[in-house]
């Protein structure tokens, strides 16, 4: 069977080199950083699961492709209840990780290379598609890891790519040869790639004629000569950084969330990894198949994940303190359970509606108009849902002491003592579950549901480019019995 | 076949003489008054749409029970395909009708007899099934429409049944003998009741011990001896009755919606007609499962009917106006598809979601769970889509004339000057528009949205009953590694 | 003293001979018709009030202008004082009526008047403002009532006015001479105008060079010649055209809201009262001062009273019910509650911050960030008003039969019976109490909310527009010690 | 003078040796910790302040308690000017520090002692408001800093305080003699109590009979004998703690806020400085007038000041973009100024309608029923402001580099191209701008909104306790005109 185990995993890691800073230092091995091994982590679960009787149903599945069992996030759906199954798992590692789960951009990104490969070569007569099955075959059969990046520096937004003075804030090809491209500028935002084997690159945007130096998707092991990850560093990494035991922190196996700008310094990518280059006219399709697939990931599955972590933090406070037949809470965990399923729902409703894209491609992405919806609602709801915890949780979440106060004798008893709430329940446990809540609602996944995905103006865009009024109309003007527009004599 | 035929339908309804009053008078016709004609129509066009072969598909189905094809609304969903189609057909006869259609309870009340006759017999050795089924299959022979009756009157709510001076504020029996049974009591807020065949009543709440008399579920026709409607009176009823032509009217061939409440004034019921007499306990199960079957109904299905028309009126008015670039417009039409959109999604869930209830019953009920939700959900957006639209509909919507005017000699080019808001639309259709977003912003549906499927605070409770909320705390204590609690030594 | 009596008013409308059309007739008598009726009585309220010890200090004030106590809806005010009473009686009105007081628009206007005529005086040595104040001391002598009229057609949205194959969708001056000019068009949405005794006419736009001929403002009898009135109709016309008595009615005495479109065909004014012909930079000034004084009457006063009606009658059907203890109900209320006092404390900032306008012109003008955030916040606020006032009041608001049922000797002990709850309380009072509820979920004045004075659009611009957004970077850049820009060696 | 200069300020902290813990240590000199360091620069701007020409106005005022000028945070309101002072106040120092004026709890709980000490004096004969009195000369004389405290540990909820098994889950007298009082127990949530002279502390709820060892105030030397404060942890305290330099800080001075919890073990306190001692009944209103007072703070002033910064912070990021032109960000900027408005508005409503409480006691306090609105309002609008800036922020908002990459010359000149923007802005600013909004949206004032003046709960309660309905059913009854209720006849 093609699937590692977590210690092959690991191991596979040690064999890669990658340039990465964080902090303002150089990260001298990723595995033993504490920061960044939270995405070592994250990742490595990914290949627990799959072995793991409980959950390979959910996490591995048949691939056709090598004919072999392979892990779900390196498999390209060819139906709906592969979407739905997608789905499935995205919930499933986001409750499980309290975390992103690194691997879905990636994910996300090979749904759209098939189908625009594909469409490509039935368009141009090019042979992306073959070259990109290829490719997918290597990473099923090594089961490999790998990242997706598209988001971009880019210029002022009130210029054209072409007339920003720095021609580098989109990634650009500089020089092309018989071998391969040449490639320079950064992605950002980029999460989880630097622990992962490969990285899967796609145009963040549209382009147009003169644009085809940008109009480029490729594939790179990421310790690839020119490549440099300068990595986030917040309070919750200082926090890591400076903890005397993982277990003071809110999420001490898998961490906050990570990720880093990826630059690319004149970086070298051979043809056979090369899966657009210069097709203008497809960047938008590139751009639009992953966004539409990532939007059913962020808006209908992640965060229902996240929030089974912060509903059941709060169930727990509120039997804590004793407050378990008050009204307002129960309404308040009610309209969070609302907001959750109604995030499900969306997911798979997106799933469900599926399609093949481009019919006779056998790719099947999400519903268009499913997929936004749910990120249009997950962005307000989990932020929504982010201060109901809050209301709920009480004011400890941020004012809490630090958990080493439990082991130091000056304190130790105050602390006991007056956190207790009166609960039977051990103190360490009321504080650890409160530090989980402030992992949740006052660090970096507010603000990183807005973006994941796109922005919402985006989500917007796109849904006023689906959606289809007519229907609407004619049901109106039959309801009415209209008659036919005739030029009126005025 | 058994379906009738829309004219057969109308003849049928000839031959009752339901007692019934409106407007302190009594309706000599309910074919003729103009305002229970509207049920007529609507009920009318769900024997059109079971043989139009464009929505045959949706509005009919094979009926194992009598081994024909069936009016939709007779037929019991044994599978999630069928609930889907339920859904379906939700959607397609609210965005038809522009209001209820009228057998949507009868309907979500089969599901809820079917389930909980089934559940007695088998607990109890009692023969209410088989006795429900005959009728049913009496009910898809005949191809009959059937109302259902739930909500009562009440006493004081902070009083028991038992308590109320006047016990006759809940539907009660008075007699009962080897023939049947008697009643008396009324049913409030029942819609579409007059222009039926049948009346299929079930209680509204649960019952306890000493309420057996309450305890009653049972099929009468609608011209019962004992039984009166007196129909609701609103401003759109006046305006229907004062009308020159129908089409002055908002949505002239269904009208605005139609109810009454229905006295039952000591009504002898036929055993065989019966469906639950006395046991207690299972009231709540028909209240419920009727619940949960009506809210995926209210919830996830009619509204996104109700929201087609809107937003199609709304897209109308944007471009006699010559709006369609303005930003904030297109930005609240977009709202406006998202609210659709998660309705739609959530009934989906609800109806994909569904199960066996009970197992071995064959009858399919929609999820508790996602069915709550859907309700929730779609009372706060339909009101919101009905602010919307007085917001992009304009004060027109509430200012404007008779269309009278346009056949006033004196005003008629006076109106249709400064109301062509420059379009070459003819005025006549700008305003039949504005007169349809009258009827969906400022009139009962508002409101109407609240209560039907039982008011918000009903669905809360259910969530809070069927929310299970260990997997999300197990899911924290897994995160946190939490010890098993131990008592603590205080 | 100058103030009229109630009685003196009805008698001096007996005088005017208004051209007013409605429902496609002729209205021969607005004191008769029952629909314009309603205007009447509001008006002539306003003239009780005036003389009520109770309330005359809120109705009436002292004008230098005349030496005299006059009614406050004349009074242009002076300082802070004036502003924070006229909200007051934007509240007091608005709560007694139960609709508008159709003088706040007059009332209005003088402000934009008296602050606009004295500015162009100022800068363009015209003599409007002495005019003016010949004008309003005639009306505050004889104690006329004045309506304003604004909104206008207009042509397509996407076309400038003078692009407009119909030039009269916005009102022009179609002469000029000696005595005065002539003047085609309409103006649309205009409260109570045919039973005022002048109408005062503003700008609805800013206007540019060539648009001389639409940059006016004048005052006229309201049954000038060539003037016609096409009233409303809607469906609460309907019903109180056909009701037998009043008191079935929602507000018996005042009615939903009556508006009617203004038509000028050819109307001739005189040159004393014109306050603006051709000035089209001052256009702008005389639409914006108008607006903020008006936004917050709409935003921050009257909606204000419209709640307090809408919050007692939950109250009441809270308590007819027994559900005084429900926590959701009495949280329901309490939102109703903030949501109120919101408005109001938006319209008090409004008023405390007021300033004179331009400064040495005598006139105070509400703040135009303060007016214009009352005016946004309120319409979602009333729209949410509407809404739990829906939920708390229950079907019967949309479901209720006519109150003639109570004297409908079949029906009337069966309405007693089933519609008292369990209550002391008279059913006949229990079921006015539903009617004054439908008369605010589910009539006109939702819709109504948005567009008085300006949809949210407007708004939106205003305030972006006014807000200064220097001092808050400024902040910003001291909090961060940022290093003034230098030029970036790229 | 009495006021101490900012350096004065810092010797008069060096003579304080309060027993403070962080982080599992002990605290040696809350002057040189870097966290507590930041609470001391708060209170130390307090006094540049109130010596400062531009703002001295707002910072300080004349006390006719001692005749001279004190600063504004020792002054008891006498009038609704000094209120709105207070509430301007608040804006000021808010916007000025970007975290908590910490002397906000002891300012508040001045009036709150001010008005129940003179209450019970006068209905109990007791001699508390002159021992006050004379406590609060000192204070001015000296120019202390004084915190409040009120927030308790407590037991189940679900159990009344004399039920509880530890009986110092909420502070309580352990002993009494001629000399003063003994108290053990903690108050928790405490704002930069560490790093000010005093300590005053109210009790935290109503007590009844039995609990007279509970109804406690008083005042207290911050580092008397037997307190101890243990502080909160945070990420964010981590980050102060590891930063090479403050600057990489998003609020580099005054730091994100600090708490700790202050436990009282056996505290001697003397009776002259013993405000409440067991007269149960007060305790309530010890309580209600701090929350009111508290409310319009947190509600109408501080979060006011926050989101100047929030916004300006929003607005930069656009302008350094290029984004000023685009709508939907433009539309989200006025969106944050209407809340933030309305929160202003709110504040100043409380302060323009407070009264005297009780009459006679020459204390100003807000308005109830506005102070409780304006802080519902803000819990929601902070929430919503802050999401709002995560939107505009952008993902770079939580996925930023440490600052120290700016000194790192292997990665200082790709975060310089990459993070441009394209603008001409430095670098170094456009990351520290985006360093201020996570210090806004990633941290713990989302939460700490809820908490601070009490949970919203609360509010709530407190509405419904003073909302009089009784006005709003008169106007109902009016409106329709009903008759006096009648003993229906059943």
């Amino acid at each position: 069977m093609a699937l590692m185990t977590p210690e092959q995993f690991e191991d596979s890691l040690k064999a890669l080199k990658p340039r990465v800073f964080m902090n303002g230092k150089k990260v001298e091995s990723i595995l033993e950083n504490r920061n960044t091994r939270t995405v070592v982590e994250a990742n490595k679960a990914s290949y627990e699961w799959a072995l793991d009787p409980r959950y390979k149903d959910i996490m591995s599945c048949y691939s056709p492709l090598i004919d072999d069992v392979v892990n779900r996030y390196t498999h390209v759906s060819t139906n709906t209840d592969d979407l739905v199954k997608k789905a499935e798992a995205g919930t499933f590692t986001a409750e499980m990780l309290g975390t992103c789960i690194y691997r879905c951009v990636g994910y996300d990104a090979f749904h759209s290379l098939a189908s625009t490969c594909w469409e490509m070569d039935r368009d141009l007569g090019t042979e992306y598609h073959p070259r990109f099955l290829e490719y997918l075959k290597m990473i099923q059969r090594k089961d490999l890891s790998v990242a997706g990046a598209l988001t971009e520096p880019r210029g002022k937004r009130s210029q054209r790519t072409l007339d920003w003075p720095d021609p580098f804030l989109s990634l650009k090809v500089v020089d092309k040869n018989a071998d391969g491209i040449v490639v320079r500028g950064a992605k950002i935002n980029i999460s989880g790639a630097f622990a992962s084997h490969e990285l899967v690159v796609l145009p963040q945007s549209a382009h147009g004629p003169g644009e085809e130096d940008y109009a480029i998707a490729f594939a790179i092991p990421t310790d690839a000569e020119g490549i440099t990850y300068v990595c986030q560093y917040s309070p919750y990494s200082a926090e890591r950084d400076n903890a005397d035991e993982l277990d003071e922190l809110g999420n001490p196996r898998f961490g906050q969330r990570e990720t880093s700008m990826v630059i690319f310094d004149n970086v070298f990518v051979p043809w056979d990894r090369v899966f657009h280059c210069g097709e203008t006219k497809y960047s938008v399709k590139f751009v639009t198949r992953f966004a539409k697939t990532h939007r059913m990931t962020c808006g209908g599955t992640c965060k229902v994940g996240f929030m089974n972590q912060i509903i059941g933090a709060c169930k727990l406070i509120q039997e804590y303190k004793g407050l378990d037949k008050v009204t307002h809470i129960n309404d308040q965990l009610t309209e969070m359970v609302v907001l959750r399923e109604t995030g499900r729902a969306c997911g798979l409703a997106a799933a469900n509606k599926g399609q093949e894209e481009p019919p006779g491609s056998g790719v099947y992405l999400p519903d268009e108009l499913m997929g936004n919806v749910a990120k249009l609602n997950i962005c307000n709801s989990f932020w929504r849902a982010m201060a109901l915890a809050g209301d709920i949780g009480g004011g400890l979440i941020v004012t809490m002491p630090s958990l080493k106060e439990l082991k130091n004798p000056e304190t130790k008893d105050y602390v006991t003592e007056f956190f207790s709430f009166g609960s039977d329940e051990p103190t360490e446990n009321i504080l650890k579950v409160h530090k989980l809540l402030q992992h949740w609602t006052a660090g970096q996944h507010g603000v990183a549901t807005w973006h994941g995905a796109g922005p919402v103006a985006a989500q917007k865009i796109m849904l006023q480019r689906v959606v289809d009024f007519e229907h609407d109309k004619s049901i109106v003007k039959q309801t009415l019995n209209l008659k036919e527009k005739e030029k009126k004599k005025n």
